[in-house]
């Protein structure tokens, strides 16, 4: 199976997940991509009834066009379920590296929303240490972010995301990004309260106890994981 | 003596702290607004040599217009010196409650990178505890803010600070300010960690540890507090 066979295999048995009467969490992301398909299909054949609230513009595109009904957190503050993509998953704790395509804010926010926030990604994803090959991003505050920099430089080496036109990456929210070199992270939870108490730190791409389950595909299948964190 | 002398006097004794070759931050606000004038003066009769990074639009123009040179934090990501007002000041902790006019997140960023912070006021600022008649602003993302608030709510009682036109109020930074009563605040240092793990939250006006010194103005003259927490 290829990588986008997989993907699409660990998002329908996500998105098995959904009931009719759901207001669900749309993640960003190829793997997304292939849940919010899924999704749009299972509302259409089962005529079920949901609302949901994407994680990025593109993500809500999507949805739009294939018929599901969006709504806001004026409407619903709370979400039953968010299906998303991650960088990286830890083994046993399902600790998560996001945001490398630069959503992690709001898809941090959605799955802070969510009772139940299920991982998707292929094999390649999960690792026994995050950090080890994917960077951490973090998203600071433009004012003085140098000065932010200098104060993260202390937990990891950071670099200034770049766009397209060789400017800094804007995020949807007018932030910039520091993608950070970690090396294998000892204890992602300090390590994501240290970044957190950094001034002009917004949000950064840990994920600490957030998912409850992951789906994950490989050659023989998909293998649902629980957090040994979960209740 | 009326407000105006006071804040004018608790000014001028933080501006003797300033030296030649000195990288300053200048804070925002009516007592703030007395210091950058102080400032001005000493620079211009003194010849002193410094530069200086301001923390909102107004403070920036009135320091431009007094001839002070302006730096960034691209060529000064240090400051020497950090001069700015508050609207409460703990006793003995100088632990502050900032914010009030809306500059929170930079002057806290300002703050953060700088080697000393200077607080100003008159003493009706001067307080047992944060938070018996203030109340506590929260900068947030724009995104999902309303679900933000429901998670502050278990903290404090959040309400959308509105703008002039009945609108959110909308920051330098694009963010909006939730205005937090919270009553008397017994562990500040708890409250503000327990905001910035908040997911969506960027900063709250409390300002931990971080006021080294505070020169507050009353009838008597200008009072030297330093903090008790202070090396």
């Amino acid at each position: 199976m290829d990588s986008d066979a997989l993907k699409r295999a660990a998002a329908e048995a996500a998105v098995a997940l959904v009931q009719s009467g759901m207001a669900v969490g749309l993640g960003t992301g190829s793997t997304a991509y292939y849940a919010i398909a899924a999704l749009i299909r299972r509302v259409r054949e089962e005529r079920l009834h949901i609302v949901a609230i994407a994680t990025s513009e593109r993500s809500a595109a999507q949805a739009r066009e294939g018929g599901l009904q969006l709504t806001d957190f004026a409407h619903h503050p709370r979400l039953d379920l968010t299906i998303d993509g991650a960088d990286e998953i830890m083994r046993g704790t399902l600790h998560l590296l996001k945001g490398a395509g630069g959503a992690l804010l709001r898809e941090k926010i959605v799955a802070s929303a969510s009772n139940r926030l299920a991982i998707i990604a292929d094999q390649s994803k999960l690792v026994d240490q995050l950090g080890v090959v994917a960077q951490v991003p973090v998203e600071v505050v433009r004012f003085g972010w140098e000065t932010t920099a200098e104060r993260v430089s202390r937990l990891a080496e950071p670099r200034l995301r770049l766009g397209p036109d060789g400017g800094p990456y804007r995020t949807d929210g007018g932030n910039y990004i520091l993608d950070c070199t970690c090396g294998a992270i000892a204890d992602p939870a300090a390590l994501e309260a240290a970044l957190a108490r950094i001034v002009g730190v917004v949000e950064s791409g840990l994920f600490i106890g957030m998912a409850d389950v992951a789906f994950v595909a490989g050659p023989d299948g998909v293998a649902r994981l629980g957090s040994s964190a979960a209740a």
